[in-house]
């Protein structure tokens, strides 16, 4: 038993640090929100750098709050709609802090009995090098 | 004891599912390489469309046998070499199936005792988008 536990405690470790180390290397801007409170649940740097604050002080607040999005329920209500659409679907907002205009690309997942969202934050440079990349 | 057990399990799958879902909605080519062995651990469809062929007959297979990269030991020490300047130095090659130019760059971390690279894959196409990005 003391072995099993050995193992799924390597397992959980690997897996957790192969998450860590995507989500600091990705190049888009990610946000974990949970589903059901509209809280941030992790971010990276991009996409704090994007909302304007660090990402300690970001996790645990609601996304709609670091957006010009409405209230929170209706807001949520929108990312889950457009994450129907399997990150084809982006939503219009424009952050809080330095009113850059911003796309939200939501992915509706599930871990550990909790529905969370993958936002994908475009700002318009970004969304400019990927027209460039299509054309 | 049985409660501490459940609630490792699922923290592990947490950071699985997490993990998963990054590499599915990753628009990046991503490769995860044992770097003991050369052998590719886990890769996203976009890599492995990059490499011509299917992801479940690429994992447990060597990355270098897929690119036009020498031999393996040599391959391996030119990715753990470029890796030292974190994701910034690229290693050029060329698909093996496809004869596709490819610009790898790696980053190396340490999971459950193992060392692993994340190898980012840049086709040509890829690398003009992000040209334009930054200009």
């Amino acid at each position: 038993a003391q072995l099993a536990l050995e193992v799924d405690y390597e397992s959980r470790r690997d897996f957790e640090t192969r998450y860590r180390v995507l989500m600091e290397n990705s190049r888009d801007a990610l946000v974990l929100v949970d589903a059901a409170s509209g809280r941030i649940t992790d971010l990276n740097k991009a996409a704090a750098a994007i909302l304007g604050s660090s990402p300690d002080a970001l996790v645990g607040g609601l996304l709609s709050g670091e957006l010009s999005a409405g209230n929170k329920s209706e807001f949520l209500d929108r990312l889950i709609a457009a994450a129907a659409n399997d990150g084809a679907t982006s939503l219009q907002s424009a952050t809080q802090k330095s009113r850059r205009s911003v796309a939200i690309f939501p992915t509706l997942f599930r871990a550990g009995g909790d529905r969370t969202l993958l936002c994908r934050l475009e700002t318009e440079n970004r969304a400019e090098g990927v027209a460039a990349e299509l054309a």
